[in-house]
């Protein structure tokens, strides 16, 4: 992209001038639509060193509202960053609905500095390249707006440049060997940055060249010419439908709920206890061995109302070592995570290589809940079955063993249990008003269900339904498939 | 991709002949629907040699109407294909509305096959795979479907698979060079189709990767679920409007028509014929060394009815070498032309290296007397801009030199040619009451011209603005910005 990049051109000063001003007006009231229609925006800049991004950004944002952006820079990814997939300290800091952030730099920096050094190699390249074009495709079709600029400069210009601020006392600061070894091996840097950019201009999050070789003022206009313009586009399109993609997961093939017998899957007290504990010992050492090994280990919990996910949960926990576990309990969405990304929430929560995260109700809820309470459109739900299947894929890429559980009881079987936690004064909390009404959407939910775990019950990822109206059997079904996984995952990763 | 990929579990015989049996007649059933939404289809068949894809096409189409599908293969490009774009060979058999085309193989091979010749360096692979994202984006957008099978197999299985085909005499002759090429170097392979099928993993057009290994049956049923679940998918999404993408071209500023002065624009017939005979003199030398060099020429001519696009068209040719270029002139889509998308039947058109193609009016269409007349949704042709601006920047990498005009009239003018062309018998079959038609609509048509000027008027590929009141004026202004492109050009080819 860098070689065939044609710049245009440039106008007069005079022409230049009154253009700029008139843009500056206008991006000062595109805020004021921005925020009126709760259009997330993403401006990202990166280019090569000396090529003025911090200074052009600087008068870019003099006429946005201090409120409604934020300016967020990046460093090489500390320690613990490094714990947590790539893309997650990048996805912290998105912009809320009807706001600004401006990334300088981004990605970039990070996956060709990583090639550089050697810590990225072609398959581990590729890899980081597919997560962050399937991730800005996720936010583009959950409404964010991004725009990417490459500054790009010529070698020459550039040591000019690097040069003169060299020479000042004030700006030599400002030069660091990353901008010299540029400079020096600029046609290595040059072809990586080319890869880099054609495998990452995609057509809901293209890059676009500015020619920053020439001088400041030209360089804003251009940003402002793009930025104005692509605002433009994205109010056009706001609130249209966005194709539903297609599958390309291997699924695998489960029964629907109206066909999973719940007959005979019960146990004694007598048995499960030993079962209970011969598990739970199994998987207190396989948690040492995960954590060991660096594998990160994600369990989901979704079932009926009543059908025991609380107490399954705890006789997981039970078995496990508190310094490397977190219970995820999740409810409705807080303001600043319902103006984000439905994900976003959960991204925050992915547990570090070799910790296990549980949750107690998990992004799933934006095909159940959200669904059927019309919280989002059908367009946005339909479309979360793949978006979901890519989060996980990206996960099971990373490292991490994914288990979900679906808790399956019979309509009877919950009314019982309603009925009974009215009864005791202790367990009366936790029935509610929500739960009687979700009761009466029976059948939506099951259809709902249904097609959740036909659509995202992937090879990687796959839906195990724990027959729950016995307890014990599902607890100790649970803890059987948990500790099947782990074993299985660490004989693979042990050739 | 392939060494993540995680097959799906295969079903017992029982099953899976049942569910193959169900999925053929669905397919067949799909067919009926495909045709009743005029939805093309396009399937592509890549992967190993003696992966089967043969013989599971065979199967696959066995329960489709043969009026409704094409099979199309191909082998290494012939030197007259390597004349034209990469991409065009593989465009011309795109299905109509309501119909499939099966690809066995499609793209991959050509490519990966250059790759491994050295025919392909590093940046002519990095523009091929843009390219192919492209335009495949830009049939996804424009409503047809894409499913990509990638059919994988083991190393050791390709060898046995190889050795028993070998063995028989009725099939030894389908075991070729590349095959035992292929599994000789199979790491090698791998690698390369793995990078390739990850940067053209695109969401509008991603690839399947399909267990090839294990046995026929197998592939088959997951090709039919794949086939029956996408065109399910296709179908849903049918109608909707697809985002406007973002301008990522630099821009030329052009005036509005209004703007363009057209007093003084002309010259007398004595100082007409010298510059015409100075420029057609220069255009004839150019075309020699354009036509030595390779370089593809495209002029496109549109402007108001009778603003002289034929006259002026014929003082270029007056200048040119028959054999060396070819008009075009562009009128109503016949029905097998608007069937398929909107560029096709100029991708067709594109002259070979070192020919001129001139049309008389051109892909513009869409965004003019389509848009005008309603013969496209707003979404098309609001989507057609950027559309087309990728089409002319990837003729433009290809090493196409672009020209356009937009012959500029007043109203006035027009009126007076129109009047002189019915008076005059000689003239009268020019003038049509359809000339009148678009005549009331000056307005509406200026509108749009001005929109598409601003819009698609790229660094690479600017419109030029021909002042025809005084038809020597503008001839002589073609003939200059037409030598003067062709000069540049060699002159930077030349570097």
């Amino acid at each position: 992209m860098l070689k065939e990049f044609i710049p245009a051109r440039r106008p007069e000063d005079k022409a230049l001038n009154a253009e700029r001003k008139a843009l500056e007006k206008k991006l000062g009231e595109d805020q004021l639509k921005i925020t009126a229609a709760k259009l997330p925006v993403m401006v990202v800049f990166e280019g090569w060193g000396a090529a003025g991004k911090g200074t052009v950004l600087g008068k870019v944002i003099k006429d946005i509202d201090p409120r409604f952006f934020k300016v967020k820079s990046f460093g090489p990814p500390t320690k613990e960053e490094r714990a947590y997939p790539f893309i997650r300290r990048y996805l912290l800091d998105i912009p809320e609905n009807g706001k600004f952030t401006f990334f300088v730099p981004y990605m970039m920096e990070e996956v060709t500095g990583d090639v550089i050094k050697g810590h990225l190699d072609e398959d581990g390249y590729q890899q980081t390249i597919d997560e962050i074009n399937t991730m800005e495709r996720s936010l583009h079709d959950n409404g964010t707006l991004l725009i990417k600029f490459f500054f790009h400069l010529g070698r020459k210009e550039q040591k000019r440049r690097i040069q003169k601020l060299q020479e000042n006392a004030d700006t030599k600061w400002r030069v660091d060997a990353e901008d010299l070894n540029e400079n020096k091996h600029y046609h290595d840097y040059e072809k990586l940055y080319d890869r880099y950019l054609s495998e990452t201009n995609q057509s809901y999050a293209p890059w676009v060249i500015v020619d920053a070789g020439t001088d400041k003022k030209w360089t804003e206009l251009q940003v402002l010419r793009f930025i104005t313009q692509s605002i433009d586009t994205a109010l056009q399109n706001k609130g249209l439908a966005v194709p539903i993609l297609q599958n390309r997961f291997p699924l695998v093939r489960e029964p629907k709920l109206a066909e999973v017998s719940l007959d005979g899957k019960s146990l004694e007290d007598g048995e499960y206890r030993k079962a209970l504990k011969k598990y739970q010992k199994k998987l207190g050492d396989l948690q040492n061995r995960i954590h060991r090994r660096g594998i990160p280990v994600i369990i989901g919990y979704e079932g009926w109302d009543a059908a025991g996910k609380g107490g399954n949960i705890k006789r997981v926990t039970e078995a496990l070592d508190p310094r490397g576990y977190t219970v995820h309990p999740i409810a409705a969405p807080e303001p600043r995570e319902k103006n984000r990304h439905y994900l976003w929430r959960f991204i925050e929560k992915i547990p570090q290589k070799g910790d296990i995260a549980i949750f107690d109700r998990t992004w799933y809820g934006r095909v159940m809940v959200e669904r059927l309470e019309g919280f989002c459109s059908v367009n946005d739900w339909q479309r979360a079955y793949n978006e979901i299947n890519e989060f996980e894929y990206d996960l099971n890429r990373w490292g991490a063993v994914i288990i979900k559980f679906w808790l399956q009881i019979d309509s009877d079987t919950q009314l019982k249990r309603f009925k009974a936690r009215e009864a005791d004064p202790d367990k009366q909390w936790k029935i509610t008003d929500e739960d009687w009404r979700n009761r009466d959407k029976w059948s939506q939910y099951e259809q709902a269900v249904n097609e959740m775990i036909e659509k995202t019950s992937t090879a990687f990822a796959p839906w195990h339904i724990l027959e729950s109206c016995d307890k014990n059997y599902a607890r100790v079904k649970a803890l059987k498939i948990i500790t099947e996984a782990l074993e299985h995952r660490l004989a693979e990763s042990a050739h």
